[in-house]
């Protein structure tokens, strides 16, 4: 039988970023299907393949959904376990991979958006948690290439995706991430160099003008 | 070599029985350090064993320490992969196992303790969200005995640490479970017939009282 692989997907998702990778880096070829999140009103595709969460991504694979991101890169990885493992085999190491993949999904986002949509105090308190949670992840580096090594694997692909917003949390946190953050900022310079990360993450600036948008769409000013 | 285990756990958490479960199905001899969280200061050896996180359940397994229990879980299921498997072998069912868990995970302990902790109308939503979210979970159960069919397994150790708190929430909710969601009460039942989980969940009168202990502590009346 062949795969029929099917991702239901927002393109500026950092959730929908991390399957993308994963299944790049598997080499897996799949039918991409926006789902439009700006226009706020979900289309019936998703609320048919997702009803209890009604949330992308959702990836479909012979007509089976899988749900979140993190779970769905373990699927995906399960699967095509013939090639580029992107979990360590090691019980101990998959609990730490797992952990700190979580850790950033617990995070990350949340925290992160904060930067662009809060002010004052609220805001300054998000950007201090920010920097804190990336010098907490850059310890974990510690000399590595990667989170888990010299392989690119499940934490980076848990982290990465929030790279394509550099100059959104930069721009409104009035940050330099460069200087707070040398490590994390040449760890995420070292997975651009991968082709599965560089053709996966939007340009940055296109991310900027979409959060710009949705500023606008929230009544920020 | 001969393994150590060891669990610094609360005897009131879901989350520690959730590892407690885990370890009995498996067989496993362990050493168990009571962290007493009434009283309000972490022990030294809990700051020492999760300085991120700062949290029980922390398996330590030969001297290497795992976070968060359904990581736990799934590291004790890797590790002595020999007997009584938790996840299906299954890359999709493995997939269905861990959407369904974490989301217990986000929803059941933070909508249940509004039950115990709130007032009002901020009850009453919670009220209403408990037992929709119960609703939907038997939804998933179908007429199978356990969430992952005639096994009981992940799904299952992620929610019957709630069990325990049925008196909880059905006294200071004023609901009736067995009405509402039969099924879920026929499956607790079910659970509570097996060994590992009889075993390992704290009596519901003892979970009433230190939930009484633990409302006049944070101050509500």
């Amino acid at each position: 039988m062949t795969d029929e692989v099917v991702l239901l997907d927002f393109w500026p998702s950092p959730f929908g970023i991390r399957v993308r990778i994963a299944l790049a880096e598997k080499g897996i070829k799949y039918t991409y299907i926006e789902e439009d999140l700006m226009s706020l009103k979900k289309s019936p595709l998703l609320l048919q393949m997702n009803p209890v969460q009604k949330k992308i991504p959702v990836l479909i694979h012979n007509g089976k959904t899988i749900f979140e991101s993190l779970i769905a890169v373990q699927y995906i990885d399960e699967v095509w376990n013939d090639r580029s493992p992107l979990l360590p085999s090691d019980p101990y190491q998959r609990s730490q991979a797992r952990f700190w993949a979580e850790y950033v999904d617990n995070k990350i986002y949340s925290i992160g958006r904060n930067i662009y949509t809060k002010k004052g105090e609220e805001q300054e308190v998000a950007k201090k948690e920010f920097i804190d949670t990336l010098k907490l992840l850059e310890e974990q580096l510690e000399e590595k290439s990667y989170f888990g090594g010299d392989k690119f694997g499940f934490v980076d692909i848990s982290l990465i995706p929030f790279y394509s917003r550099l100059k959104v949390f930069e721009t409104f946190g009035n940050l330099n991430l460069e200087s707070e953050c040398p490590k994390f900022i040449a760890w995420a310079k070292r997975c651009m160099q991968i082709e599965s990360v560089s053709k996966s993450l939007p340009d940055q600036d296109k991310i900027y003008e979409f959060i710009v948008d949705m500023r606008k769409l929230l009544g920020i000013e």
